[in-house]
């Protein structure tokens, strides 16, 4: 299984703050808890070729987690295609904060994707609102965190398949924080953590979300569906 | 269209800080704002003869309204099994607050509808995560309760088939407060605000989505399904 | 309540058998039948200048149906975002049959929107699968049309929200073929019958269905989300 | 992972045709292909005491497979209720074909999961509707049955939470063959082929939705909520 986590890498490089929380790259430290699951862990950034994203890259690539947030229009609309037709074709996509304004994820939702944000230090209870599922795994009935950027509802996205998170901020909102989506053979999990300027990712629990949704994500063998004008009528259904 | 309001009706007789607040019985506020709409909304309670749900009278109502809470366990077994099967006809069923715990919503749902309580004189906010939903009609992005219970998730419930309102409370939980079930021909919208000892029923936007949610429910010509050993192929399938 | 039927009007100039069926349109056609519900229903097809759908149309549209096939290509992309765009804000969406493949359609669902299919005059029939739903009102378990083009799975979109019909078909395919998607404010509702060389919008318990479709798809009155930063905390939830 | 099949074992005993498909019974023939995934499958019968389903057998259980029919009204209400609260608590339940009508079903799901049959010898496509689904891994986009039971529409279930597959019949019904619920922290898996006249579950694309199913509906590690009333309130949220 061949997992690639691209970042923009744009606020590690420009902001003190994000870059003394990571210095590798937000890319690079989640990287870093995905390698504990699987051997084939690579990273992409917006500012190599193609964006790291080849055909090859990407034919080869099982899951795709992404971070985007100030430069998503520098994201190449023919890339962003690119990535959406291999999660049409079967590639796990695991949208992470403020890439809900991702091109990408855009394009699978059809809607703006947009909703309420505050950065004031406020605290957020994730709550497992579906304790059934499998991204689920490992963790308690909530998750806190003590200071993140606020988003509140209304989220516009589409009715979720799986409606897995909400989350509680301290300021007063609710947000729909962790869901997933089905698009062709590909699996979409959107989870909500991750503000640059907080250390959100070397949460153990937060990881351990990610890690879940990664696994989740991953669909190899269901059947490839057959599209077009179908076959002429072998057997017709008689009954006589 | 014949609505009928059913409560348990106890709070009412033996809290007097519940009679000042509903003297005439939550059912009578609640009756009360739906006579806006419809012209026939009858009331029935507990401690009526068959809980003032006899055959004829479930066999005419095309919507009920049940609001229970200390008393679940006084409602005859055989009274719910005959709400739940007219439900499976066809009847709208909105349930309100405690009446998570009713002996028809239970049956209905197929869980055990527990969750987190506390009674802490809490500000809750309600809001709204589906805009394009009717019940949602004429109200604004969320609905602020001074003060009530609150209710928090896990909320033991099978995935609404529609996730419409979700509350936040000043203690720190969130809860899925207005959500939608189909059963059968029937149309199931539970709602969370309304604890006895807060006048909550006489909020205004409370009442509308109350009001939109009787009507939403509402269902008396769609297809009746028939059951049973089909009938003998007539026309087996050919093409020749 | 203002309804647009908007139509390719492709096939009925350039196929004998399609404009002996419709001679004036499959638009007339569907405009006929709305017209016993509404007094404000209009026409626009593809060859009038922007399409027949200027901003000042597209504003004061409650509702829009939507049918094209051969001609997908020549709608433009500007005007197929504008329409986006509004069902966002709140339009409702019928869309009918080879539409499936529309700008619209594909914009709002974010897959291929690909099917099988075979013009084979095959016998259909549109099963109730939610006999719950407004949008079967009037019809009963099932739909037969004598012949019809096959539509087969897999039909590559999002999960509906809500399932209503599935159709079977002669040769051996399910499909299906009611469906609902909310996007924004807006609600959707894909509705498979219709080819251009059968009389199916002819059909009373099809018309049935469309007219129940456009009800169900109006919403003018639910709340318009605020997006972007959310005001300062004026009231910070304390309790002391 | 504890692997239980239960099975009626009654038609076995009594009808020379079944006896002759199924020699040691429907439960056996179901055990042996899931031992090649699991060491530890066991088999349970009605006639056993408290139909082999003790307190200690549910509580090792992690997923349980069950098949019945003609004696649904000799399970036990008291054991049929322990199995419905074991599916709460967590354990997967995979429902086959009669089992529809099974006590724990009905419980579990709210309504009367009435459909219509007929025993005609009817060709069977069960197809794939959505190929992102981990049941579907390893089938093709359809499995063909020669002869089955029909069972038709309108399936009288709650709107499933995934609906995997969806079944055509030569006599011109349609089912929802393959679909999920989440109950609590259990996972349910309804999957409709396998009448006990036809040799339907030595057809290997039948095993392997089965086994699929089997591993879909484990769940152990996820977060077991707590239910009443909660804590005092420890940290209110304030901000200052």
């Amino acid at each position: 299984m061949n997992v690639l986590v691209w970042n923009e890498n744009r606020h590690e490089k420009e902001n003190q703050v994000v870059a003394d929380i990571y210095p590798e790259g937000i890319h690079s430290a989640i990287a870093d808890f995905l390698g504990e699951d699987h051997e084939n862990v690579k990273t992409a950034t917006l500012d190599e070729e193609e964006h790291g994203l080849t055909d090859e890259v990407l034919a080869e690539t099982d899951v795709l987690v992404w971070w985007g947030h100030k430069a998503h229009d520098e994201v190449q609309d023919e890339i962003a295609e690119k990535v959406k037709q291999r999660v049409l074709e079967g590639m796990g996509l695991v949208v992470l904060h403020s890439a809900h304004f991702s091109k990408p994820f855009k394009k699978l939702m059809g809607t703006s994707c947009d909703l309420k944000w505050r950065e004031a230090d406020e605290k957020e209870r994730i709550w497992v609102v579906d304790p059934s599922h499998p991204i689920t795994e490992g963790i308690g009935e909530f998750i806190e965190i003590e200071k993140e950027e606020m988003y509140g509802e209304h989220f516009d996205i589409p009715t979720p398949e799986e409606l897995i998170f909400v989350s509680w901020f301290e300021g007063g909102e609710v947000f729909r924080s962790g869901a997933t989506f089905r698009r062709g053979r590909g699996k979409v999990f959107y989870f909500r953590p991750g503000h640059e300027t907080y250390p959100t990712y070397y949460n153990k629990e937060v990881q351990t979300v990610i890690r879940n949704g990664v696994k989740w994500a991953n669909n190899t063998e269901t059947p490839t569906p057959v599209y077009g004008n179908a076959q002429p009528l072998e057997e017709i259904s008689t009954k006589s």
